[in-house]
This record gives structure tokens, C-alpha cells and sequence, in this order.
């Protein structure tokens, strides 16, 4: 299929590789000029790269970068056809979403919102879980496409509901990794092992994969950004948002937010979002290195 | 062996069961008249309990009723011996537990403290896991009983270490439930069917025991309590208490408590915990029955 890719960031670059992998013609545009894909076309502008597409599929960074790509100047919107179809990878508002759907349809293109999970990782590997939302039809003629860049397609409903679910998905994570760092600190400081707690944990019911991948890094205090903090805050303000627009009370996220507040703060933004457990143990006074890494 | 076996409730009455099926000579003690377990003996203290026994296993609810069963009078500590171990597999302070380890050690008795988890249903098939902290020499006197009880013993460090990491352990499965919950109230609101987001939940990172465990009950909304919501609310105080005796700050757990607080007031602690949502779905006006189960 002729794709317009719209954003080559952490996730979009490996996205749209896969998609030149799977032999489908990609015209690929980001706003950071000189990010290529090997394969793929390079187009000027969102407008240049739909123009050249049937399928425009866009993952950039939040819902004012997807209104720009598609609404500015140069916007994709202006190179629109009927019977083409609009995806949406990023994570964004569900209720900004919807509002899309609605201007696309007046033009007669299709809207799917499918963000994704799997971080960086699953991109580099097509093994991303598709979140989306929309009709039935739609997401089958794209399927091809799903298939080059992730495992598995989850449809969650109709428009903007793979958006409502992947901020649900997203809640969890930050919520199970915060239950894991506070655990973490309090049992450091009270004399136990951070590795027998790990493995206490994997022998239990409150293992998952979000700690089966982090607390390897975390037990050596790697920070490097597989899903950097800023992002995260980003997903808790975009849930917090949506659910105070819902009238859906949040008490353990709103908490959670207040955290990362803190760590963009002190400056972590750029770290990976498990950094937030420096500031538990800054605050227990755990010195790192001694009791926390014995 | 020889066990004395003090408290026969939710948990103890199995374990007091599974010692008997592996052949163990069992004298039983509960402070509920009344309470029977085939094949083992009835004591009418836990001292007389202590008095036939070389182990005596305690399973009660809190700190003060560990107290109350060995220091009391007619307590078991009246008829410890040089050379016995008293195992405490209750959930209780790891601070009162070097008190009480201390206190023993006077009388020459050794101590284990051995916190369980897998729950009600753990303890009747004997596949629970027990989170030790004491010397390694007494564990494995009494291995024979653990195994006759449990699948695992994890030995997390010297005293206390167990109490330590099994209040880390709740700690997270109520940061995992309550990440989840938020999660349902949200996506729910939204527009989301609650099974698409469990079947979404499985399919993913954010898949743990904890939510394999209790999804299919909260679906059905049936809060028949496997784990009681007042014993959660206990252990949550206990954490917290451990917390800021050791200078640890705990923001999402002190959040999740306020929760609990109110799930007390209106009345559901003979609940199981799970039904904290139904918390977060009048806050958020969903009517369950509709909506929420649809």
C-alpha cells in the first residue's frame, strides 16, 4: 500500500522501517529535518506526503502535533482524498479525537485512532499491540499494515475508544510501577534485599511485565529512557484531563502526578519514567549505592 | 512433629488441616470456642496448646492478638521450652516482631516470622508461599511443616525480614487493584466495554496474578470476599505504620488508604477489596448493572 508516514520519533522511525521491510511504499515526513528511513521517500511537508498515499498513518508526540500535522499550513488535511484513511498512533485526547473524526468525515476520509503498546522495543521488532478504535471496515483494509509493525490489532469499540483504553493501559503502568518503587524503598530501608524482594515478587501473583522488564534495570539504577519520564507525565496529564472532562475521580493517578511533578522538577524528564523511584529513596534518605544496591 | 497450632481462622483452619494430612501431631487452639479441625487435638489455651508441642505455629489477625496469644495469661509463653520454635506466619509489625524475637530469645526459644501469601485459597490447597525472615537453621528444622503447608519458602533475611517484605507484597497488590480500578471507572465512562479492557489488560504488559485473580469477580461484580476488605485496610495501617517509623514516605499508598477509610465508613469491610470500586464508580456516576457490566 502507498503510506504517508507522518512523524519519525522514537516510536515512528522503527514503525515506518518495518513498513519499507514489508514492501509497501512509504513517503515518510518529520518535522526534525534529515531523519530518514532507508527506503522510504522523503517528503517536504505532511500536505507533500499525503498527497503521494492512500493510507496516512501519523505517530508524533501529542494532540497539538497531530492538529498541526493535519490542520497547519502544509497540513495533511489539504492533500486529503475521499475513500483515504487517517491512523493515528500517538497518544492523544479521546475527546480532541472524536473532534477529528468529525472534520475528516466531512471530507469523506476514515479515522482510526490506534495508539500503541510496547515502547521502543516492540517497535524495532513489530511485536506493537494495536489499540484502536473506529470501524470494523476500516481497520480490516488497513490490516496488512498493522501486521509489518506489531503482533497483535485490539479493537476496543468505536472511535476515539482506542485512545480512552490505551490512557486506561497507561494509568496501570505508572500506577504498578509506583506500588513497585514505594515497595521497593520501604523494604530497602527496613533491612531487606532489593534482589529478594525481586525475586519474591516474580514468584508471586503481583508479578507483571511491566516489572519483569524494569526491575532489571532498576536494581542497577539504569535510567537510560526506554519510555522517558516526560512522556509519561505527558500520558498522566492527557488521563487526568480526560477524566476530569468524564467527571471520573482519580485518586491514586492524581497522586502519581504529583511524583513526576516533582521529578520534572529536579530535572529527570529526559530519564526513564522509573527514575521516580530517586525521589522515594531521596526522601526515605536511602543512600544508593549502599543499602539500595547491596 | 509436634505443633501447636494457635488460631483457626481463615487461613489457619487449612494450614492446621494440612499439617494433619501430612501426619503431624496437632493440638489446635482458637479463640472462637467451638472451632474444630479433624484429627487434630483441642487445647483450651494457648498454653496448654504449647504444652504438648516442640513448634507452636501462630495464624491470627493482628500485632495484638500475636500479644495476646503468647504473652497473656494462659498465653503459650508460660509453657515455651528451651529449644522450641515459634513460627508466626500472621501479617504483623516488623518492629513488635524483634520485640517479641528478643523477649523468646531470653527463654532460649528461636523464632521465625512467616507471613503468607496465595491467600484462602492457597492455605486449603497447601500452595502457599511463606516470606521468612529468622536464621537459617531454624527454617530448615521446620521445613517438613512448611512444605506440608505451602510451595515455596522464600527466606527474605534475619527477623522481621519476612514481616518486611510481605507488607511490600500488599502494598503492591493494593497499588495493582487500585491501578486497575481507576483504569475501569475511566475507560468505562469513556465508552469502553469492561471486558475489551480485561481482554486488553491479558494481552499485555500490564497482565499480572493480581488482576488474572479478581477481573472474572469484578466483572460479574461478585465482592464474596476472598481477601476481606477490613484485613487489607489492616495491613495498609501496618505499612503505613512501618513507613513512618522508618522515615519512609509512601504518597500512593497514603492515598490508597484514604480510599480504604472510606470504603470502611460506608460499610464494606466484610467485602472483599476489590469493591473499592464501587467507590470510584459513584464517585464517577456509573451506574453499574448498565453501563459498568454491559
Amino acid at each position: 500500500m502507498r503510506v504517508a508516514f507522518l512523524g519519525l520519533g522514537i516510536m515512528g522511525r522503527p514503525m515506518a522501517a518495518n513498513l519499507v521491510k514489508a514492501g509497501h511504499e512509504v513517503t515518510a515526513w518529520s518535522r526534525t529535518p534529515g531523519k530518514l528511513v532507508e527506503g522510504a521517500r522523503v517528503a517536504a511537508s505532511p500536505a507533500e506526503a499525503a498527497g503521494a498515499a492512500d493510507v496516512v498513518w501519523i505517530c508524533v508526540s501529542d494532540t497539538a502535533a497531530v492538529d498541526s500535522v493535519l490542520f497547519e499550513t502544509n497540513g495533511a488535511e489539504s492533500a486529503l482524498r475521499e475513500g483515504m484513511i487517517v491512523v493515528d498512533s500517538s497518544t492523544i485526547s479521546p475527546a480532541r479525537t472524536l473532534a477529528i473524526v468529525a472534520r475528516l468525515a466531512e471530507r469523506g476520509v476514515e479515522h482510526i485512532d490506534a495508539p500503541v503498546t510496547g515502547s521502543k522495543i516492540g517497535a524495532e521488532s513489530a511485536q506493537l499491540i494495536f489499540i484502536a478504535g473506529g470501524e470494523e471496515a476500516a481497520i480490516a483494509r488497513v490490516q496488512p499494515l498493522f501486521q509489518a509493525m506489531g503482533k497483535l490489532v485490539k479493537h476496543m469499540g468505536g472511535h476515539a475508544m482506542g485512545q480512552a483504553a490505551k490512557l486506561a493501559m497507561n494509568l496501570q503502568i505508572a500506577m504498578i510501577y509506583e506500588g513497585f518503587a514505594e515497595a521497593l524503598a520501604l523494604a530497602t530501608k527496613l533491612g531487606v534485599a532489593p534482589e529478594k524482594l525481586v525475586d519474591l515478587i516474580q514468584s508471586s501473583m503481583v508479578r507483571s511485565g511491566v516489572i519483569d522488564y524494569k526491575a532489571p534495570f532498576v536494581l542497577k539504577r539504569d535510567y537510560s529512557p526506554n519510555f522517558p519520564l516526560r512522556l509519561m507525565h505527558k500520558d498522566i496529564h492527557l488521563t487526568l484531563d480526560a477524566a476530569r472532562e468524564a467527571r471520573v475521580k482519580l485518586p491514586g493517578l492524581e497522586t502519581v502526578e504529583e511524583i513526576y511533578e516533582v521529578a520534572h522538577d529536579e530535572g529527570h524528564d529526559d530519564l526513564d519514567y522509573a527514575a521516580t523511584l530517586m525521589l522515594l529513596e531521596k526522601w526515605a534518605g536511602i543512600e544508593v549505592g549502599t543499602a539500595a544496591t547491596r
